[in-house]
């Protein structure tokens, strides 16, 4: 399964986030992720997740899962930063 | 063809990139947006895009297109700002 999932979470809940989502997935910008996961690690994925954010906060984590890429096309207008993950 | 677009860019640029997006696609959380367009839409958001970002300063927009949701999910764990997007 390919994933791209994004967040918008609490500044005080950022840092906990990006360590949780690197564990799983490959950062490539500025709170998105992809990368390929099976479908248990999806739902450990999520289980973390639930653990971090406050849905009262308006804490919010879109993860779209695609089973195939077949149909898909990825362009980047500008600077690809999903190179940099690395430094971070 | 559904899109997930989501951007990083210098903040100076950032009001100029949300208008531009809205005109285009649906805002669903910071700097990401979703939606259907036409192939020839596409070429006209990007070309709106090149116009205001800067790659040198590392300004970045990652466009997915995908011609089928068919092998698709979207979750949501928390908060989904998706239906927020009118009150912007």
């Amino acid at each position: 399964m390919f994933l791209i999932l994004y967040y918008d979470v609490n500044e005080k809940r950022c840092p906990k986030m990006l360590k949780t989502c690197r564990k799983y997935l490959k950062w490539v910008q500025n709170s998105v992720f992809e990368g390929e996961l099976t479908k248990a690690k999806v739902e450990y994925l999520k289980k973390d997740i639930e653990k971090i954010i406050k849905e009262e906060d308006e804490d919010s984590v879109v993860i779209y899962q695609f089973r195939t890429l077949n149909y898909s096309k990825r362009d980047v207008v500008g600077y690809d930063k999903k190179n940099d993950s690395q430094f971070l």
